[in-house]
């Protein structure tokens, strides 16, 4: 399983604005094969930074979702409306 | 439900000591109450990054956790054998 955390810095005046982008995103994107999970979460501190967890099943699963159709349409929209570029992580569990 | 990411930034000849330090924490962790979820994760492709993903009950439940015997003994240790400040976060999930 592979575990992605994508933490995006959203500019204070569009976040409502990522977050329909991002509902679109998630439907479609639960309906993948081998997506585990893709939910997004907002920091109690600061409401700007809205956190992507997901979970894949394969690194392969994980590539066909950024060639899809939705993820070229939406992600770079989120991009747009964001501060500075977004930390991405790739994780496997350890213990 | 609050979700915790912890992300910390390893020495590279420090990381088995971690993982080591970080097994008795998750062991004695999970014991506690409100504690849904508490495990540790490492980057795919930098071994150095080791991040604990959680998920507690409640904000109490987070901060009885901070307060534990465990987390001021060992969390204290994963900083000693870190390259710079861990980043923390504390998430609710919004989508």
């Amino acid at each position: 399983m592979i575990k992605v955390i994508a933490k995006n810095y959203i500019k204070k005046d569009k976040i409502e604005e990522v977050l329909q982008a991002t509902k679109e995103l998630i439907e479609a994107t639960v309906k993948e094969e081998g997506c585990i999970k893709y939910e997004m979460y907002q920091d109690i501190k600061d409401e700007s930074i809205l956190t992507m967890m997901e979970e894949w099943e394969s690194m392969d699963a994980l590539k066909n979702h950024s060639n899809s159709e939705h993820y070229r349409r939406i992600v770079p929209i989120i991009g747009e409306y964001s501060e500075k570029a977004a930390e991405t992580n790739l994780y496997k569990k350890v213990i």
